[in-house]
């Protein structure tokens, strides 16, 4: 297997790998500042994923690529298709693109937590969720693991 | 003004101007091919309009590209945040991407009839419209003016 | 279910779905004129297939778009991760980019013909396969039904 | 050398070729209708050449790639940051995108006839150039060759 | 209205909200290093502003995103279709692509201070301006506020 | 020469310009993880280099562009067309998109090193590579310089 040797490297090194996929949903907005938006409408989300870490796992990756992209979809599979002003996850509260990065960050740093991306994924440092709603605008969740 | 001179060219040549918008909507399908997507859900449409003809416009250009792209927003109004289902326009039809690029079809071959996009766009002689509803799929609808 | 209304449109007329994909593979081309392309490399191909028609289907649809892109990944599956080189479909043959979205094309239109995408799939009439081997390149082939 | 068998293909097949490059411009427009762009500005043209032919040539593809793109970047070194605005080949017109797309379809169509794109050149029967302004704006010039 | 429940996340998190525009310019370039750019020419600059917090607002959103957009507008208004060799902004000055993002961070930043994109915008605490000058090049300014 | 005024600015200010490039190599991975990537087969890498720095140059700029997409070339001269599993810069590791990422960035970083991106280039304070091996997947590297 391959065996990760030490390099003359600076300081704040990074590895990412990013996965990408897309959801689809109804939903409406509530407060004034959202104008037309206030109406039932829905949205196109194409998602990335970043998962992140200093060094890499012993194979060689930063996460095991297609476990990343199963997990991603499962946790979409909880929002595809589906009016998020009746999902009780988000009771009270708007589902701004940004709030949703946040939610998708959770559910996959709790999928992580519990193995579902591997051993080696537990040696990831960091994540982004960013949500692309269109070809103009886009939100994103960033945090450490 | 800039005066179109003759070029020894080739038969069937065509100039094209597109413009980019988009917008947002709620919908359901009706039909068990459809699966999930017959729940209430929604969609971003990044829409492409490319307009067409065999000879520039006295002014050098296929079309006014700023009229164009008013127009196109216009037309989009009629359908930005809202949920296609309680649109009479589709009353016992699907809001395929498919169909929605023919609706916007139709509805900016009007306007051009009219003459919204000027008199010299009435030398287009076809139009397409593109609807993309992902990173992976997208739909459209052309034909000739 | 929908039922598709006659419109009073021009001729010419077309409806296009298209569903996107991808595949990596190693290969070597034989001729001067590819320079260093002769040596053992590969190639990511990111694949958009369009399928088009003059009227909509039963559903309101062009083709059922998760059948489209089913059969689209069993197509590639038979490409997925070899070395053309060894493939006896391409025997003698350079497998370039549009010789490669030929051979897409034809199987495609195999599954279509055996039923592979439903019924209401006859009704199109021609297709494109288009493959983008990086950011500034990419092949098609089109054709007819 | 590869040896291109003849296939049961429909009618109406097109194999296509596509490179990509760039150029930026100063120039200004003439005319009420440009509004503000009749001032003194510039712009980053994204260019897309696509070369077509119903057969490939002796090494299997449609053109030879490198030629191609080595072709298009020199025919872009006649515009590269330069003021179309003195340029003599504009002289009376507006250098409006599409316009632009002619010109370049035009040189390449003169450099195909000279052999500069090679022998299997000879076999394209058609060509469109597409510049993208912007990410959402475009113009294109297609023909025959 | 919506309010924002603490979860149990890591250290280190950032929300981000981003909004796309464009302009056109003429410029030119002083220094040997710009060879052939040093010659009057253009550009095309599509714009990413990406704007930061650790917290949402009260509405649940990063920024009100039509504010935002219309700010964004306006700054760029300032340069759309002119001469930046003429402007006194930057006199003495080469207007590289990441002396404009730089420009541009800091009008939207001191739009922020003064309120115009609301009071909830006066919690973000970071901001990225990204200019894309071609498919191949970009330059980007980013800082805290 | 331009000069580079002091600004009242915030605080984690940075500078970032960024060129494309793309090279297409052979490869196979080690390890049942891999699934059928362990089969000899290959992929196109479309790379982006940011170089980043607090303050510009006294050009104006952050690096001379022409040298630093000059440098990534020759870097991925290194790599173009070949067989990854037979390069002895890899014995024993997986060529994964990641660790290409890495491999580059150390080759430039070498180069910064040595001067081959001018004087101005050793203000660089870090740098990050993206590969994008497809329309969904993609990997970096990023470190201090």
């Amino acid at each position: 297997m391959p065996h990760r040797q030490s390099t003359g490297r600076g300081p704040n090194v990074v590895y990412t790998v990013s996965v990408r996929d897309h959801f689809m949903i109804a939903h409406s907005f509530r407060g004034e500042v959202f104008g037309p938006a206030q109406r039932l409408h829905g949205a196109t989300y194409v998602v990335d994923v970043a998962f992140r870490r200093p060094e890499l796992d012993p194979d060689g990756v930063v996460v095991d690529i297609g476990l990343a992209a199963g997990q991603l979809s499962q946790v979409l599979d909880g929002f595809r298709y589906r009016n998020l002003d009746e999902d009780p996850a988000f009771a009270g509260e708007n589902t701004s693109t940004e709030r949703l990065a946040r939610e998708i960050f959770e559910r996959l740093a709790m999928a992580i937590r519990r193995g579902a991306l591997g051993e080696g994924a537990r040696g990831l440092t960091s994540m982004r969720v960013t949500l692309r709603e269109s070809h103009v605008a886009r939100g994103s969740y960033e945090g450490d693991l």
